[in-house]
């Protein structure tokens, strides 16, 4: 992987040979010198070329205020260069070390409710503490300095999954912080009133001081000041980042900076839109959900999800597990072969370098049952050759470093769309911004569609078939965007609880949804939410569940209607011409079934062919390079071979293909198509 | 509806003509005054004749400490003046603003964990509060001079659903106030440290200032002082009703004063037999709860409570939703038809107006999704107009304004002893207090047999038939008064866990159900709760489940017997003649058939008639004038039509009944009985 | 009961016959002085030899500070040594006054979250608090002196059940004597920082002032941190115990001192193996989880686990409930004669004397619905019968007074373990420390086969088959007990997730499980944990869930293999020669049958035989005095009949016993074999 600096006018920091990086995460400070040795020979016998080392270290670094001890890790570094070893520094801002937050207890964050979170965890600093930002910048500059030039320094990495624990803090600096914030977006008092809807619940403010975080209250909290609230807990996580980021690019200019993102499907706090546009580089951490298992699916959507926010360029994959993990109830172990599968899912997707948490497993703490590269067992041990057979995979695909993804499907996401969307007192509880999302994903996954995810407010005018599940909050010129697309011939779909509210969560008045009403032909007068359990059947045999609404056509087509429940008889799916394209509703929660069927229509409608045919459970893409080669990846997830139709070299086995390509059960092919 | 005080020495404000109140809440301050002519156009529309005002306008009628603004309402008042619309004006202290919050933290309600609860929901302030009294009475004060004697004005509406998120507050002024409470119930501290078995666990107190509310403690904490803190937390909330009011009574004599009570399965911090005597109009606030598709029987028996508390007489639903609420897991919408019915209920069981949160849906805050007269899409809704055709409706039966209802089944009910009931550590923590109340009310209504919900100390000698549900605590006094009853010739049925303690939740000795013993002629010696999921069989073929009782006979007949369970052949009904009538005991949860069956047997043995006989699922009721007029009405929650004897006139259609009255599945009848 | 110290230097109070004490907890305070007189006179009827006083009463002992008032006392006891009951005078230290900690507020507790426990509930005390400590000993001191030589006092009881509610304190107090146990424990920082492997996460510590409690983190703790602060609670409540010990025996020499333990499966914070050398008696507190149809089976694990941590020697049972309890959910009654089976049950496995908590039933307060000797329904009723018809049957079989049980199979069992198993981040929140070793002692007891619970550093020479489950941690000093045993001839079994760390919680390397490696000769690459409702089945037709591991055979031997899951085809349980034993491992979780074969073919490979050949639901167990005299006791629980091979004379009926002893359903008998 080349690094170049997905934005910014940070030159790359040297022209490197194609490979995509293969390494992890090392923190040689748990372990004695001696082991220091064996875990160098063991990289270069696995391959390793890219080492993330310091993301905990600021206790050993910084022993005492302003008493800096560098030696170990010069050592450290030094065997790296001298092994030829990429190096990811971080800034070892992560974790204030114990003697800093005993000087200053106010550092640490509060809860909602009230509680200090105490030392004893990871990243117990609250984001907007100027001592924090002071103290890491101080750290982060003298590790720039010395570093700066070192052989081998590819990456720096700021701090360490940014909000991760700490991401909403309440406490008193937090609040004058977040008064700041509101001056800067509102203005003045007024606008913020208006925004925030203080005429309700007598709620009006006087004067900017009597504003806090949205602390537990007596009843329900403002909505608006929640909203406000998490776009500013992003904004002041992200404004740490780019203080330290400001500081390496001068003291080391030329070299990317990144930080690890969180895309996953249980993290939400950072608004990655924002941040992808000040990272060099955009890096990813995803660990597999293990209690599903199908959980390979969430995993496509992320890594597509993190190709969007990188621009559809290449990307890093900072950080998954080569076995179990250790954080969730049940830590279910990788399959044989399914380390393989979930990289290649990855790198299909976008990702230039795959980097594992960790290298060595750890023997104390609290990630000791975390998988590493090598296990506690040793390196007789299938996490360890299975790791080997991934880096002989990646050298053998490395031709497709630099290349990109590009479909003609794209999918709006936004984060602040789903903080709003999921805000207390809604009409129905179990409407979840994700559900509908990944269920449209997963459909085009099993159609062999690729699918962008994009933003709401980017240009949508390249894109055939357009997806908008339950974007809860619009702006107009989101809704303009899609406007424009469909006019100028694309297809559209949205779901249920879409449109509703513009950017302050007001509702946008005369019918639901209101930012779609025109786009979708229908009128929507009232929401049936169902209970628990309940479902309902439509006309063309679908079934639904959650959540019907009493619609009415206002120019928009019945393409099916509701056979039984609250709404029987009244439209379920419409569709609406509009311009030189069509917009299509969907008014309730289809399941699977269904929503396998409304996107084979929406398809067929908007004439987007597969990558190639393949089944449910098998994962058919392409990436494609800048000079017209591109490469068809095959994963699949299934116990069953596969046949896909394929033409040119598959580079796993060097083998030929002419019509069809046969991937066994579980297995994985990346094609050179002719 | 003419609000006659309920109580008191307040005249009525003027005599009206017969009308049953139409109207709901109305916050004009959240739109701008263009909105307000479109208001008042649609209110004359749509009938409206009686909204409340200014329960949330705190925050914009007193700008800052002593700064009032009240030009704008003003406007609003006039407006609604003009139209003719009566005018509920709320005193506006619902909710401090955050400007008196900021001066005052102290205001602040405080949990029993020690959270402050901070401002940004509602109602957040400690009821004790000498801060918010003082400033309460201050705006109340400067709100009835100003207002007293605009025309249309015809009630005051103190605060908001007093109780509502703040009911119980644990902070050190909460503590103080406390304090001042036990001294003047019990005088010294050997009354209070007897009434509290503080010689249990080393608790006994030495000095008043020793006291605090029960925060969270190391073990369960002492319930006599939770049941006493409930009791003062009560008190507080009505001493600042009562406050207000005597500040209305004075400003604006002739004016009744009301507050809306939320008499409800899911409140129970208020007493609301002491309140009733401080209010000139009992009005309740009443919402379904939407997971129950059958929660009509739970606003049946919430209507009869209302007007047990009201004395019989008529009152006023403050407020319902037209539609959804916000406030639900899932917010199911009414059914067609279902708006009606609702309505009719209430007013079949007293209520002589109906009004609704809110008049217009609000566009933001925690309350948007909260359904309104007037919806976010518009008058070409349902919602609409179902309540215009209500307004209708209202309008043809409002000859029964003013008219009661009059049982000869009572239930004997009170909030005290749901509390004592429902304390920790007693035997099965499944035994709820509305239980089984609300079990045998829905037996009588699907018997059609009306019925009153008493207080246990009311004279009880003018009913045929008492039933007296769970009622864990009583007095002496309340014992007293059932003897009577029976020995005159009623009969009773008392059910398990009844008479246990006395009102300090001391157990009555000797053998349960110590205050009901010798009107029973039984005596238990043990409780033998079952264990989840299991259930006994009755030697009459009864179901039942949770509790069963080691139960001897003393005087009393065995009317069914366990088959089997751990007290299988004891007996589980019984039935003991006492002077002129009888007492029956149920030892058991029978199951709904069960519950059915020993209603019918009761029904017979006292000799009480249905008011017409109908099926499960169809209510009725009857409301009779002082002038021997009486009123029939049916309520047919069924998808099924009834037919029902009856004679008279048909008020909604206007048609005569001869014999039979159909009523359509879904349909409500009112009929003038001749 | 005659007392004899079970450690250390106090010789016992006075010779006394042979008897098995009878009474329980006494609580005069709670009632006027002519109940007393009733008291006096019912404990003689019943036939109560032994009574608790004094454990709640400090309140009523020093009324203020340093004001004393004995003379309630003083009468009460006299009474008492007047009727030949014998005295268990509790310190009073149980629960302070409200009037000491209003005085001193920093003594009430706080919980892991910052909350303050306030008083109203009981034991509100920092365990940690000089204050508390120090009062505490004034009163006990009082106390001692007053009463040392009083007629009938047998024994002294230190505080109620140390630990429960407050056995972890994280406030400020208890913070600073956590660093000076950290400082005894690790001597410098180097070591603290080692064992706690703080190079993770940057948790270093550069002076003990840094080091808090476990208080909740922003992230998991750090889990050695954990571990520490509860070795840490253990400590600190066992230190109040001996200071108050140390005190009454320099005042009150030849008494013995105790303190009521809680060894049952829902409290696991006191290390009982450090507590047991302190007492001069091991008394202990069990009650029924009623939820569970078959608690019967804990209650002789735990009876078992006490006389283990007895030393074997004879304990006794300071508390259970006469019926059902008041703090569990559904507090289910004792069924007809399971008072005398749950009683016999801990006879049969080495109590010499059944005490109630409490002898009459409160009227008032918290517990005032946990049975009593003396019910609230009085004498005439089931649980007064059953409770004299116990006395009876202890009478009948008081000659095992002083007598032993004496098994050649143990399972190891450490509280330390116990807390390192169950920590955060593991790779299955499904393993439960208790679940193998309840489950194996089940298996046993079915089997007819005694056994005893050992520490693991305890000389394991004695015994022909060892079972080892769920051992988490272990010392290096453990394993080589294990090891000298089985290579002295034993049989071992260990089960799953033992042996994987250390005491300082650092995982042992090279392969799981590192401890065990070399003794079961197995060698573990990864753990497969099973998800939630996953099964798989073994080769030799058992079943297993939750877990199951990657396990190569390292000179052990396959027993089954993996039929299907995530580890098909590969060992699950397997043997080892090691020396002249062997070693088994069970790498998955059994279900029930499984686990009863494996038992089976583990007591066929060790060569023990059980006590007698009953069936699953009926105990044989075997008491065995000094002299040679044996005992048979048999608890049947099932609802048949049963026969059991037995010689010699049955003691509750007196008959002599030839070849078959018959049991009835629910009975019990007790056989002095000839």
């Amino acid at each position: 992987m080349s690094f170049t600096p997905a934005r910014g006018s940070q030159p790359p920091a040297s022209p490197a040979r194609a490979r995509l990086a293969f390494g992890g995460d090392y923190n040689p400070e748990q372990w004695p010198p001696e082991v220091w040795d064996e875990d160098v020979r063991l990289m270069a016998e696995a391959g390793v070329d890219l080492v993330t080392i310091g993301v905990f270290s600021w206790a050993h670094l910084e022993t005492a205020l302003d008493d800096f001890s560098f030696e170990w890790l010069d050592d450290v570094l030094g065997r790296l260069s001298t092994a030829g070893i990429g190096i990811d520094l971080a800034t070892a801002t992560a974790s204030p070390p114990p003697w800093l937050t005993a000087l200053h207890p106010e550092m640490l964050p509060v809860t909602r409710e009230g509680h200090r979170l105490w030392p004893g965890g990871r990243q117990g600093f609250c984001p907007s503490s100027p001592v924090y930002r002071e103290r890491a910048l101080v750290l982060c500059g003298r590790l720039a300095e010395r570093y700066a030039h070192i052989e081998g320094l590819r990456l720096w990495h700021v701090g360490n999954e940014l909000g991760c624990h700490n991401a909403l803090c309440f406490c008193d600096v937090s609040a004058a912080a977040f008064r700041v914030w509101l001056r800067n977006r509102y203005g003045d008092l007024a606008a913020l009133n208006h925004a925030w809807g203080t005429d309700f619940w007598s709620q009006r403010y006087t004067d900017f001081e009597e504003i806090l975080p949205p602390r537990t209250a007596a009843a329900v909290a403002n909505p608006t000041q929640e909203l406000d609230f998490r776009r500013f807990s992003s904004d002041e996580l992200l404004a740490n980042f780019v203080a330290e980021r400001d500081v390496l690019h001068e003291v080391s200019p030329g070299i990317p900076v990144t930080t690890n993102f969180m895309i996953t499907g249980h993290v939400r706090e950072m608004d990655y839109w924002a941040w992808a546009r000040e990272v060099d580089l955009v890096s990813n951490d995803h660990y597999l959900i293990a209690a599903d298992p199908e959980g390979y699916t969430e995993l496509a959507f992320c890594a597509d999800l993190t190709r969007g926010v990188a621009g559809g360029g290449p990307w890093l994959l900072m950080e998954t597990s080569p076995g179990a993990v250790n954080w969730q109830p049940r830590n279910i172990a990788r399959r044989p072969g399914e380390l393989l599968r979930s990289a290649m899912q990855h790198v299909s997707r976008g990702a230039d370098g795959i980097l594992f948490f960790q290298w060595r497993a750890s023997r104390a703490g609290a990630e000791k049952y975390h998988a590493g590269i090598l296990p506690h067992a040793g390196t007789d041990t299938r996490i360890w050759r299975e790791s080997l057979e991934l880096r002989r995979v990646l050298d053998a695909v490395a031709e497709v470093e630099g290349s990109v993804v590009r479909n003609r499907v794209g999918i709006l996401f936004d984060w602040q769309a789903w903080w709003a969307c999921e805000l207390d007192s809604h009409p129905s509880s179990d409407v979840a911004y994700l559900d509908r999302a990944q269920a449209l994903h997963r459909s085009l996954t099993d159609a062999g569609v690729g699918v962008d995810l994009a933003h709401p407010e980017a240009d949508l005018t390249g894109y055939d078939l357009i997806l908008v599940p339950t974007l809860y909050s619009v702006t107009d010129t989101a809704v303009e965007r899609l406007q424009v697309a469909v006019e100028g011939g694309a297809t559209a779909l949205v779901t249920y609880f879409s449109g509703i509210v513009d950017e302050n969560d007001h509702v946008r008045l005369g019918g639901y949804p209101g930012a779609f009403r025109n786009l979708l032909g229908i009128r929507v007068e009232e929401f049936l939410p169902l209970r628990q359990h309940d479902s309902v059947e439509l006309s063309n045999g679908w079934s639904a569940d959650l959540w019907v609404e009493h619609l009415h056509l206002d120019g928009a087509a019945s393409v099916a209607t509701y056979v039984d429940g609250p709404a029987a008889g009244i439209p379920a799916i419409t569709r609406h011409t509009f311009g030189g394209g069509s917009a299509w509703y969907a008014a309730c929660r289809l399941d699977r079934a269904g929503c396998d069927e409304l996107v084979g229509q929406l398809l067929k409608a908007s004439g987007v062919a597969p990558v190639a045919v393949a089944r449910p459970g098998v994962e058919v893409t392409r990436r494609e390079a800048e000079d017209g080669r591109s490469w068809l990846f095959v994963v699949n997830h299934s116990d069953q071979p596969v046949e896909v139709d394929a033409h040119g070299v598959e580079l796993l086995t060097g083998k030929d293909v002419d019509v069809r390509l046969a991937v066994d059960a579980g297995g994985v092919a990346v094609v050179r198509e002719t």
